[in-house]
């Protein structure tokens, strides 16, 4: 009877991801859900009435957060905790965040009308705000209740239209005790979309994440002369412009060496004045690389910090901000392994990966056992409308979940 | 006696062009003097005051250029004409455009006090609104009566309030006949601030100007892939930023080698979505190339449309949009000889040169031998509040005029 698996029901999954994507639907049957919103306070509300009918209960913590809790066997014990978040941005998917507290909602159904009886509790939890699309920055709640960020001051977090987190929080009927946090537990899962092209390149159907990847952004300013474009010869302009461009290409180069899994970006240009007969006396770009290995976030510091002394500044100044960085957050090799034997167990094709993007799980990581799934996103997509992910791929990730959880539970 | 030069009084022309920049001048010593604007319409009256008072007769015609007319001996011939522009950039300088007027002043004023008899007439010309800069385009006067613009379009040209050029001119009590229009002249001479660094630079106090440079305008516009800057792998990505900035450089490389007297300049670019943590999947640059040389505008024309069929556009796609070109407007090379003859006689340091900028003149020599003599800009600086040209430079560029219209005028 060990390949006889409880498996979760693919169809009522879908459905269910249907009836969340209701909430705030897009015209091109996307998904726009801000934090706190109305059509998140409606979602939320749905979500608590589905985990009252399987019997948990439903509490908020001071930031938002909802838990919903089914009891195990010894009450006792710390639960085993599901969870990720049901805000989106602006125009965004019906899988990204949602899948991941579905999920959870999935697994607990599977269990009660399989009338499994976990030895410990089994938590579901939505943590407000994972986006910042409307309150920057984004992981807001799982930073605060991680104690990574200042609570006073992401209460203080503006919206367009002027609203605080705060104000937007009081309003919305979920502000709980601080008590309630999630503080401890055995272990925190989050299925969430890969967000990227690797799975589906590789035709796999399940990521166990290692690791989210640490990170380094600069801003790098090139200063020149703004002189007439068709009265100063080439060899007695400062162009910012043309600097920047060498400086770009030698960055390149050099980053590119560093390592084949290395990603980096220049994702912002601004020039100045910006007028096609004017040379630029001003070039700011932005640079940010990701890599679990902080030897090579080390050595991308190092060849940015070059910049200002080396040649390829030209007749240029440079200066350089450090805009921010993170370090890499290893998840729980436990929990990983756990997640890993289940696919296995499962029988589906599955790799070891990483997670380039930022979660809910890296904060939380810090003080609780946790680990990530991936399932497969058409195309790499996400954070739009078109964001996809296979119905059936969908489940697998739900049925890893539930066979980690069955194994976490069952001793 | 032939040593025994008529020259102009320095410190007059001084106190000349420092009267004028009291219409406008800004609190950095700079002037603001929009075409037809209040100040504008001071000056204008002031210049013909200054006129009337040599007993020269001024007149206007219908797009409110003002020619001011000392009589001749012979009255039947066609005249010499000094002109150039009494308006200027918003927070430009005392010496741009206003230079080549004062210039003409100055130029009747010393042969009226020399008791100097010019066989032929002489005519100040202030050509209405060269920059362009509250009504575009540049050069619309000289433009529309050497019939390269149409007239009719021009009038609809509108400021930033709303306020057509047409409006602005039926306001300004300077409208006159179409027939006044400048059609017939000996030659047209038109006296400029350099507004680029190369007389400074080589030590020379006079720029004879042989040509205004032809040139060609491209938008190059890159389009790649939007993805996310952590989740999606180098290799997977369609980067519009890192292809551009391939491109470039081997626009830069190709155009360096075509002519040591190429100019090019990449001076607008604009990335979408320009956001630090986005691939981006847009971007759209300007590049404007000038040289004198028609053959070698078209060299850079091959390599702008070899872009996109070549490999540097890596896996992006590039299209070329012609913004405009210009051709070569070569100057009367008998007229050049005679400003070239009297920078010599007179004993001050020159150059053969170019124009790299636009200037009335390049219109008006389609119909009219004309030439122009630059006078060196300190740092190669116009359009900027801190426009210079020493004074005695100033006196030398109008003596060299002074000199050419002797010689003119004398047979």
């Amino acid at each position: 009877m060990e390949n006889q698996k409880v498996l979760v029901n693919g169809e009522r999954l879908r459905d269910t991801l249907e009836k969340f994507a209701d909430f705030g639907r897009t015209a091109n049957n996307g998904v726009t859900r801000l934090a706190l919103s109305e059509q998140d306070l409606k979602v939320r509300s749905y979500f608590q009435s589905c985990c009252e009918n399987l019997g948990m209960d439903v509490f908020y913590d001071d930031m938002g957060n909802m838990y919903a809790r089914l009891a195990g066997v010894n009450n006792e014990k710390q639960p085993i905790v599901i969870g990720s978040h049901l805000d989106s941005v602006e125009k965004g998917g019906r899988f990204d965040g949602v899948l991941g507290v579905v999920a959870g909602l999935e697994v607990v159904r599977t269990i009660v009308e399989n009338k499994v009886k976990p030895q410990i509790p089994i938590v579901i939890a939505n943590i407000t705000n994972e986006e910042g699309a409307r309150f920057e920055p984004s992981m807001m709640a799982s930073g605060v209740i991680s104690g990574k960020f200042d609570k006073t001051r992401m209460l203080q977090s503006t919206d367009n239209h002027g609203i605080t987190f705060k104000e937007a929080l009081e309003a919305s009927g979920y502000i709980g005790q601080e008590a309630n946090r999630l503080t401890e537990a055995e272990a925190f899962l989050e299925l969430h979309i890969e967000q990227g092209p690797i799975l589906e390149q590789e035709s796999l159907k399940i990521g166990v994440v290692e690791c989210v990847v640490g990170m380094v952004c600069y801003e790098i300013e090139i200063t020149g002369e703004s002189d007439h474009a068709g009265t100063t010869p080439m060899q007695m302009r400062k162009d910012a412009l043309f600097t920047a461009n060498s400086v770009i290409s030698q960055l390149r180069d050099r980053l590119s060496r560093l390592d084949e899994s290395i990603v980096f970006t220049i994702g912002r240009v601004d020039v100045s004045p910006n007028i096609h007969t004017v040379i630029p006396n001003k070039v700011v770009f932005s640079l940010e690389a990701r890599h679990q290995d902080e030897a090579i976030i080390k050595q991308v510091e190092e060849i940015i910090q070059a910049i200002p002394s080396s040649p390829m500044k030209e007749d240029c100044d440079v200066t350089l901000r450090k805009l921010w960085g993170r370090d890499t957050v290893w998840f729980d090799s436990a929990i990983v392994n756990i997640l890993e034997q289940s696919a296995k167990g499962l029988g589906y094709s599955y790799k070891r990966m990483v997670s380039g993007a930022g979660h809910d799980a890296q904060f939380i990581a810090t003080y609780i056992p946790s680990a990530m799934v991936f399932v497969p996103s058409v195309n790499g997509k996400s954070h739009a409308e078109d964001e996809l992910t296979d119905w059936d791929d969908c489940a697998k990730g739900v049925n890893v979940l539930l066979e980690s959880v069955l194994r976490l539970t069952a001793e």
